[in-house]
């Protein structure tokens, strides 16, 4: 079959043809409907080097059908529409027991793609080592739902920790409108109605599809908008403040607009740290990097987007324009998200 | 001044000519915009005796304007708008400390109208204990506030002791569609948007009105209605079943479509009880009967009214209608809430 | 091997010559070192009929050794010390995915022993059908710890699940103090130990055990037990009453002691209920009858034996005398837990 | 009266005369058992200036005996012993309704001492604005109970905000096994006996108290005492780490001993900041700095100090000995700490 692989340190990747995979005991074979291109994909592919063995097929947001369960396994039948969740934990361990395979305790798991160099979903057909990764999708298009798995178990997580703070009279900060930003105000609205959602970007096209996906208000970055926010606030601060960019200007941003007892939640990627102490953010505001999501929040996620509250924008891409897809995104110029969808 | 006052067991209440109070340190002297008139009354009215003195000025669901604050008081100025709280606690057990003044730990406490015997609202002015009982309400009309302090709090306290159940995918179930039960829908959706709603009611006027204020589904009772909302559920019951009627058929019918691990509350004072064992209802469901709300909880209730997320349909009624009003009222002929207004 | 089997309703089990299991993909052959006889056993063998096919062989609280792994299996060794997790879900529903298989919501699960008519532990071998039923036991013996799958686990989840409930100055009541109710006494120690423990029971001889297990106050059941709790409550009730006998007088009992806002949890199977209503037990306490426990919390259970903070007394039968064990049990002569050992 | 006054910036206290303040209405005047000398007084008599006027009476961890109510007051009766809330707020603030004055949202609090510059209790007299900031003490000691409502209630804060995360087979690491530290390890005792406690200090003293106090195990800072805990918790850094320092090494270390989904909290006013990202401390671990603890809090660190769980070791001295306390203090020659009784 056809794999779009990642070959050598920063080369990008090609398409190779390699052996369709026979599933083991346990282990399910899935026919690939979509694989995302993720921006974590980037950073791998453009590193000097890492951890991983090569070759490996690129793709960690995956979705198709079953093509064949290995012995032993039960609950999915051929056919099945599921999404792939992504971290794939050893599952004995206290965090996978509970369904947070994203936080496995076991060094060394395999997770596909480039976050474990496992074999990942850019090929025709992807082996899952166990069905307790897979979700029913429903009458979800595969090739629609794989961003679900990452950019949208992501967003969600980040703010369904935090839906307890986000009652009548509370204020939700999103900095950075872009995919993950944008499926963090539509988790916003379908969790916490009642909250006041504000989005924060440089880019006036970004703010004004936030404000279509339900945000209440959108500022432009800058200090002005730490202003409205302490207005919004009476000078208090927002109960979550999401920095969906991690560089030193949002973070300071984020510390600014931070609360007492609120949270203060870092997911972007961009190598930034926010120093905490008595003296800032705000007392006893709880700062965290969150990585990912779980497999019950994953459930979530897929009934959400099944009941229409949540979309991800996607653009497909055939197996063969796989580099291409990964040159636009290195461009910024994916609208949404990208997905390789090896079937058509 | 006139005041609407039950004076004797088993007779309708009376207007009546008493003094002004006068605020004592510590105390508030409101101007009464609206005192709702509640079911709860009617049980007292209609009772052979009971542990009151009499006679006492009618009303806890209270809201006006502050008219002298007493001395040793601050925080609030002369005509400025406010709900009353209405239960009184003693302010210094562990409750009370807490804002949930509606489980004071002390003995006989004073709560207004026909709740603690003090007197109530029904009158042009209302003499409040404490600062600690007023809630600012911004440009909200007092004499439309003021049943959200009784009919909001206990509708929005049971939604919200229960709103991390309902997450995307969760179904949660009204029984009994009149005020309170209309209150209890739009406070699922401003809440729990993910959570989908089913009312169930013996009228289809109010199953129509509903759906307007967001159920999804709205179902006559009876069999059917158990049927589909375990079919909506997959079998597995409703995450919350709010019992608003607490009589042996809507009990039963709680109890049926309950779930495992999932929350049954009973508002309503039908008088019936629900027998709980290991046989039922469902496994590990937490059944309780909560009583009205906590100060925090008002605080939010006046926000989602601001905000124009929930709103209660009211009737104004003048104090020389008060009597009147009780007599709608016992005859089911008033649609939302009966509000005194003294002041026009 | 021999089996230790229940074959005909009504009649007492017995012991049988049948094949040891091959485990296939996915599954584990433990060789049997403990395997508990419990009180629902009792229920069982004296019932008239039931839904289970027969013959299979008794025994759902089960710990021994790793004899042979399935094929795609990994995470334990031939040899390694394990408890078995009792109730088997289908591992792929949203309570099985949080670890809580005790509320599989798949139909037709097919826990050992007299739970789902599986083959249980009272033989030299039992097939396990996942290692995710596997918790490692290190270095205690599989002998001893059988009964904390059961006994221990039900008793340490009806604690934990009110455990923040229970800070300084709160009170929790123990109704019932034989096996369960000791284990409830020292998890509460362990878990708790700021709360003031309570113990009642008829009986003398267990009062005393409760008080050297840790028990504050050991009280005889009835009208001075009520008083008692009563004062040392300052009049407001428990935060936790746990009924481990849910006979009428002993729910009764419960309810007269219960606290608003506490949790009253019935987990004896004495086939009463309790009724519930606005006028009993206080108000907003939540009463719910709970089955078993998780997957995590049996990690925990395990934790606290390793490290000396509880304590299951049990006596050790060999297959030859699994009869005579449960008619013992049945006469209430034995003292803590009766655990079958196949291998000496 | 003598009051012991801070009266210009960078000179120490001296000690004056004053007029005994009259309690107006809803105030109380409490005679000072004792009014607890702490460091962060320090801080500010150092100070080259600061937002209070001066002069005004130091103290702000005090407990004595009501002398007289104002008018309005109820709850209290002379000569009850109490201890007095420290920080102040306004009581109408969403956070001081639920009884977390600390966090007040009003600017300007009046708390007293070197807090909010009104009046401490290093004087034969205290003027409370109001009984919401009282606590009964029951039979304890004023003189010695001063502490717990700073240094007690902040070490409680502190764990009991992380209590859920302390359960069997967790670890919680105090770094400073100072007086502050010591009571968090009595605390965790007492709230988390299941939990595994590590005592890191660089003084071999202080590691003994904290054994005695009931630390698990006692480190000397350094390289070392990280490789302990990591082999402690199987490599995956503790639940819960508690900075009692706040300097650049211990903040350092605590992000090295940090865990996926843990907290790591800064109590300790050392000036120094934790930098937080996804590259560290350990992923989802929040981090924060809370400042002191809520009313009903306060109320459970004297229902614990009652029941002999917890208790603070203290030396007396007369208000003219006042000056001579805080320079012991400040040449770290206080055992404990340090209380101003001004009754003898």
């Amino acid at each position: 079959m056809k794999a779009f692989q990642f070959v050598e340190w920063q080369r990008p990747g090609e398409l190779r043809e390699v052996p369709i995979p026979e599933p083991g005991p346990g282990e399910v074979l899935i026919k690939v409907g979509g694989a995302g291109a993720c921006h974590s994909d980037l950073h791998l592919l453009e590193a000097p080097a890492g951890p991983m063995a090569l070759p490996f097929t690129l793709g960690h947001e995956n979705a198709g059908w079953v093509e064949e369960m290995g012995s032993g396994t039960t609950g999915f039948a051929r056919g099945d529409a599921v999404v792939v969740y992504g971290p794939w934990g050893c599952g004995l361990c206290m965090n996978c027991r509970r369904g947070m395979e994203n936080y496995c305790q076991t060094p060394g798991r395999p997770s596909p793609g480039g976050l474990g160099g496992n074999d990942g979903g850019m090929a025709e057909y992807l082996l899952v080592p166990s069905t307790r990764f897979l979700i029913p999708l429903g009458d979800l298009d595969p090739r629609d739902a794989a961003p679900l798995t990452d950019a949208g178990l992501t967003s969600y997580h980040a703010v369904k920790r935090s839906a307890h703070l986000l009652g009548p009279g509370s204020t939700a900060v999103v900095i950075g409108a872009g995919g993950l930003g944008q499926m963090a105000i539509q988790v916003l609205r379908a969790l916490c109605d009642a909250t006041t959602v504000v989005a924060v970007d440089t880019s006036a096209d970004k703010l004004e599809i936030a404000t279509s996906m339900g945000a209440d208000v959108a500022l432009v970055s800058g200090e002005d908008a730490v202003r409205r926010i302490r207005d919004i606030t009476g000078g208090l601060g927002a109960e979550l403040v999401l920095d969906l960019v991690g560089i030193a200007p949002t973070l300071a941003m984020a510390a600014e607009v931070s609360r007492v007892l609120g949270h203060l939640t870092i997911v972007g990627l961009g190598n930034a740290s926010l120093p905490v102490s008595f003296h800032g953010p705000a007392l006893e505001c709880s700062v965290a990097a969150p990585f990912w999501g779980s497999i019950p929040e994953l459930i979530e996620v897929i009934s959400l987007a099944r009941s229409g509250k949540i979309e991800m924008k996607v653009e497909h891409f055939s197996l063969d324009q796989a580099a291409h897809a990964y040159e636009l995104l290195h461009h910024g110029k994916i609208r949404g998200r990208a997905v390789i969808t090896p079937h058509g």
